[in-house]
């Protein structure tokens, strides 16, 4: 196990008490829904061992509060805050996509219906600033309002997200706008709320919201990488998934402006690609070859190393031990070395 | 004007510009839905002049304020989160619930998409908790954790509403749990958070919390006697509303309990309606007649009186001038004397 896995998962076993004592807090059926989200319980509420995910924001929230205080319990109710948020997002993102599977189990509004997914959602983000606002932490209103923004942020990216599907002109800048709401802003707070919750001094959290902001560019920008050229049986997701879902993820918005012939040969497939649908495999490895040939898997692995660098930059003048610093920059660099 | 709808029209006031400031907050498509959805502007973002609703939520928590310590003031960020949380629920019920009408104007999923009315109530919820977390009142984390608390109350009565209509074998007393968490919870911390942001001692919050509890159970009452005998003309509402829908409201639940004969015939009138679909005119005016017969209507009607009592009888041993529980009563009475 790498150092970085080791980290996610002591974080896990710190926070999921707490996670699951906050869950306890919500009527039965909603209990019930989010249980099952978890993966602690099938959909009859039986307990199961399903993949826990990687819970990479909680783990930021506890290795950032572990790096800053030398310790990691002030910051276990926020980092239950930020997990509820993710998982709140999950829930509405997954009927909003009508994507009927993740983490190879069939989704919320699959299982039950619109409703319930809308309002185990609502339960989540509801429950999310109760468990800060009666955590007793003197730094408890901070951490709500920073989340009650970085939710904004992520609604904002995601309305995005959906916007941009129905226009074939969206630009890199859009995208990486987009990216930064959808994806930047809850792992931004989520180590913010790790600097806020041991009382740091503000420009430590304004850092460590720099650091976890650039990890969030990081992140979706390898899990674009991924939804291309991620191998089945690591992703769980059909190969070339984002080509076969006609998905512009970064690398192909990036090839369109900037890939020359190559892009200009990625634009008509995608043109043709919407009118015909179902793609066969050598069309998708054909596609996947002209990103490649137009540069943006090398801009992709390139950017997503200089979000890291900037990452790591960015926590350069707190003063933290080596020991610390290590486990963070490992952290980081867990982000862009992961193959799922 | 009455004194209770000339202290709704001076909270609303007080309360608009800080909930306009808020909504300002918001990304600009979030922006102009919500802004849409209160009324301010249509969907191209135009202003205009729609009836605003009664905001009887934030009416609640200035006038408990201004009762309380003299000075509305304090409980303004509260009023504004309670509408916040109000509203965002307002928009993922028409969702819910497929309406396409709310105020006389189409709701927010019928004018954009279900994704847009998601992603709206979702923004409006975090929102809530950013504004009372960044109000700077030192009870901010207190009525932060009452409202959490008090959504997931009003998430668990919404959906209990939705699985009673799959049901035919609903009780009054699940009825009842489910108004007092469908409606019961929201006026209960509205009026709470007024007491809580003036700093008011917890037997004060907590009588007020009770007052509002009680306010919603009269509230709900009278809109169910409203949905069977409300005019249309005051209403905006088809004739015999609630039955038109098939929807067994509490005086037809009370009536299959508790209705005799009467009852037993209405039961037959809800059975034969639900496999028949349109209802005309003299049918739904046959099932209001049996609901009479039954005592439906006297009992909801003496219920709806026992709830503003039992609301005033909350407050008596607070200590308040007698202009301010004038007004308290009279906002109290207001619920039950409505019309529309």
């Amino acid at each position: 196990m790498t150092t970085a896995a080791e980290s996610l998962s002591r974080s896990r076993a710190l926070v999921e008490p707490a996670l699951r004592a906050a869950v306890e807090r919500l009527d039965p059926q909603m209990r019930l829904v989010a249980s099952y989200h978890f993966g602690w319980v099938d959909a009859a509420g039986r307990p199961t061992t399903a993949n826990a995910g990687k819970a990479l924001r909680p783990g930021l929230a506890v290795t950032v509060a572990e790096a800053v205080a030398g310790s990691a319990e002030a910051a276990v109710p926020g980092a239950v805050a930020v997990e509820l948020i993710h998982n709140f997002s999950l829930v509405h993102d997954d009927l909003i996509d009508r994507d009927t599977e993740r983490r190879h189990r069939p989704t919320v509004w699959a299982v039950w219906d619109d409703t319930t997914a809308i309002l185990a959602g609502d339960a989540m983000s509801a429950l999310a600033h109760e468990v800060l606002a009666s955590s007793g932490s003197p730094r408890a209103l901070t951490a709500s309002q920073a989340l009650g923004a970085a939710t904004r942020e992520l609604i904002r990216g995601q309305a995005q997200d959906v916007a941009f599907e129905q226009r074939d002109d969206v630009t890199l800048d859009e995208c990486l706008s987009m990216v930064a709401g959808k994806t930047g802003a809850l792992l931004a707070v989520s180590a913010e709320i790790g600097a806020i919750l041991t009382g740091a001094d503000d420009d430590v959290c304004e850092a460590f919201r720099v650091f976890g902001a650039e990890l969030g560019m990081a992140f979706q920008i390898v899990d674009d990488l991924l939804g291309v050229w991620g191998a089945t049986e690591v992703t769980g997701k059909p190969v070339y998934a984002d080509l076969a879902a006609g998905k512009k993820n970064l690398p192909v918005v990036w090839s369109l402006e900037n890939g020359g012939d190559a892009g200009a040969q990625l634009a008509a497939w995608f043109a043709e690609h919407e009118v015909r649908g179902d793609v066969p495999l050598d069309d998708l490895e054909k596609a996947a070859g002209l990103i490649e040939e137009a540069g943006g898997r090398r801009w992709a692995t390139e950017a997503a190393e200089q979000h890291v660098a900037a990452a790591v930059a960015a926590i350069e003048a707190v003063d933290l031990t080596p020991a610390a610093r290590a486990r963070l920059v490992d952290l980081a660099r867990f982000v862009t070395d992961r193959e799922q």
